[in-house]
């Protein structure tokens, strides 16, 4: 008679997450059951149906879900911490146009993006939405990377044929043609890293090249990721641009990019209530990334307003504007960027709460992935196994260990990452 | 003939530091020659005189003026990154009094201590200004652990004798005379450590206790920390026990805490003009917390408006209220914050630049301590020395160096810390 636990792994240690934005789960010196890699559940004594099983004991450690990136321009990862005195639209100029160029030649790809996946998993960051540049080898190297790391991934090959410079400029036929390719190519090809449609943002994506990745969208099942009212200089120009619309939201909204599939809408600072419900209705996820608001000086997002009228959101490093790949300071980033707003809004916005933060860059951003993110049954087993006793007294609860750990924890913390069930083991820094 | 360069030390790297808020001196290959303990001077090429003195070259590396932090206490060390989801005044009844309590047994001084003098030296903090507890015994184990360690610090006794709970509460004639023990016994003890007088705030000092220390700071020539209007409720509670002073700066001014001797008022997030002024003339520095502002939810202190009236502004981690001991990240988030406070001010109050905030940290904070902080002529060698290669690629200027170590940076990079020309080997983490 077959074994019916033999796919059956058993982890012990001291357990936390979130179900939800309000409650965090917390089980001191308790088991997650895994099978076929998705959590079966999480129990203060393990049920006597897996007591045959061999337990991997973590001690004293804490078991976090892995964490979850919805926005990262990984072109942009050799520039972090550089030219952080300018907004939005000169830095592009400036800075990160010049920089995404370098990756028309995969040798520069080859140097750079093994140190993007090799950061990413050094921070615990187990799944991320990552912008790629307009290069399409690039872009596939980049792909492969992800694949071979183990690590969950949605990479999009960025679409941009208009208002930018010439050397980063894409014919928009071509842009589409190899948008294309990519999806054939790589939709298929592993169950944790998929292509995405990219395009930049409205300013630089004419009306055509929307409406077409709208439809690849729809006849391809493949999802969307762009920006959205990150600086007000922005704002401004795309209603320059599209001066009979509403607003920002009802352009992407017009041209297929809103509600077919899941998208992501990096930054929302300044969006408005009839945006936010778009959004809400919509499906449209928000990726919130107070680090790199501050640095180019954008604003705050107002993300309780989000939560309130239902819109899921997620956390952002945005690297390159956003300095620091780890997803734990950006939840605390976020936490003080909250109480500012509370302050900036007469208390009307309520700060955000440790669980809420914790959720966002958890389960939050990990629907975008299906059942990612979370302890539950039949979520992915993503874990985190941290041992935080450096970090001082371990005789608190878990909920303060959480915290503290977030606040001044770091990579050196964290010993072991899970995705699917599986341990990933360090990638290679050089090719 | 005695050589009459048998004290000095000459070290070669890539140098950078600021003489000014503007200005931002860089070398590449450059030398600092220091002589008893003193810098002599820097230079592109080593001048004859020094051409027979054996150089200590740091290759492609950095060499930093040490970080200097204004505002740090020591007690709520152990509380880092907990209790963030509190104001000001909830925060010190439920976390931090109950903790500071605990240094009335020398045994947990002699626990916690060490780990703060330990993370001073891992991030580069080579001067810091230090709150301790009420408790006269493990202040001085405090001085005696800052004394051996070879940082520089001043370190305060904390006084106060009124609207606090029992357990930590003062006698005021117990809090004068213990603080006046630790004075006459500490004084004259090590060229780099010092008490300081550390009236806690003014809600928690006694007017008779305010003047006498004002006397002690004349009469024995001791520097003087203490808060101002870190949180609306604060200033509001300030304003209900003293409703016939002006201002709240008027009533440190006016019991002789303000200009008699360097003062320094940690946060100053809600100072009117007026009371700007009374500290500029009085020669108060003004520590700037980012981190704790937020984290407790106080607002954004306007530097820009204390740098345009002429006072002398530094850094402070407010450990444990802020919850990194990095200085750099500091001065990251004071360029971050003071982003939001020009989007606040309708653009009037500049962002503050990176050679802004780097002095604040190094030469602005280290003013208090004499000629600390920068490479000038005459000015202590306290040093970094820096290993920025995992960073990225080093073919960047030394401004854009300095600026991605700070934004991405952390004490891994550090190699040597030297204070007043002495290299600063690891403190022990245990006594």
């Amino acid at each position: 008679m077959i074994n019916e636990h033999n796919l059956t792994q058993v982890y012990k240690g001291n357990i936390v997450y979130t179900p939800s934005l309000e409650e965090l789960t917390t089980i001191e010196n308790g088991y997650v059951v895994v099978e076929n890699h998705r959590v079966i559940g999480t129990f203060e004594q393990l049920p006597e149906e897996y007591r045959n099983c061999e337990v991997q004991d973590f001690g004293h450690r804490l078991i976090l879900p892995g964490f979850v990136d919805l926005h990262f321009h990984a072109p942009q990862f050799a520039n972090r911490g550089l030219g952080l005195d300018k907004e939005l639209l000169p830095w592009l100029e400036e800075y990160t146009f010049p920089e995404e160029s370098k990756f028309k030649d995969l040798s520069y790809a080859k140097e750079i993006y093994p140190q993007v996946v090799h950061a990413l998993w050094k921070n615990g960051t187990t799944r991320s939405v990552i912008f790629a540049s307009v290069h399409k080898d690039s872009t596939k190297y980049l792909l492969d990377l992800f694949i071979d790391s183990g690590l969950g991934a949605f990479v999009g090959k960025v679409n941009m044929d208009r208002n930018c410079p010439d050397f980063i400029l894409e014919d928009s036929e071509e842009s589409l043609s190899e948008t294309l390719e990519i999806i054939e190519e790589y939709s298929n090809k592993s169950p944790l890293v998929q292509p995405i449609l990219t395009p930049r943002f409205v300013p630089t994506c004419t009306t055509p090249l929307m409406e077409k990745l709208g439809s690849f969208a729809r006849d391809h099942k493949v999802f969307i990721q762009s920006h959205i009212s990150e600086n007000q200089g922005e704002v401004d120009w795309v209603k320059e641009l599209y001066p009979e619309s509403l607003d920002y939201a009802s352009i992407y909204h017009q041209y297929g990019l809103f509600g077919h599939q899941p998208t992501i809408m990096a930054h929302c600072v300044f969006n408005t209530d009839t945006e936010i419900e778009l959004m809400a209705k919509s499906g449209v996820y928000a990726a919130h990334c107070p680090n790199a608001n501050y640095n180019l000086a954008s604003g705050i997002m107002p993300v309780r307003s989000f939560l309130n009228k239902g819109v899921a959101v997620g956390l952002g490093t945005d690297v390159g504007a956003g300095h620091q790949v780890s997803i734990p300071k950006v939840m605390t980033a976020a936490v003080q960027a909250s109480k500012m707003k509370w302050l900036e809004s007469k208390k009307t916005l309520e700060p955000l709460k440790l669980s809420e933060v914790f959720f966002m860059g958890t389960k939050g951003g990990g629907k975008f992935f299906g059942k990612v993110g979370s302890f539950e049954p039949e979520y992915a087993f993503d874990a985190l196994i941290i041992d935080d006793r450096e970090l001082g007294t371990l005789d608190l609860t878990l909920t303060e260990r959480l915290e503290r750990y977030l606040y001044i924890g770091d990579d050196r913390h964290i010993e072991k990452r899970f995705v699917a069930g599986t341990e990933v083991l360090e990638p290679k820094k050089t090719p």
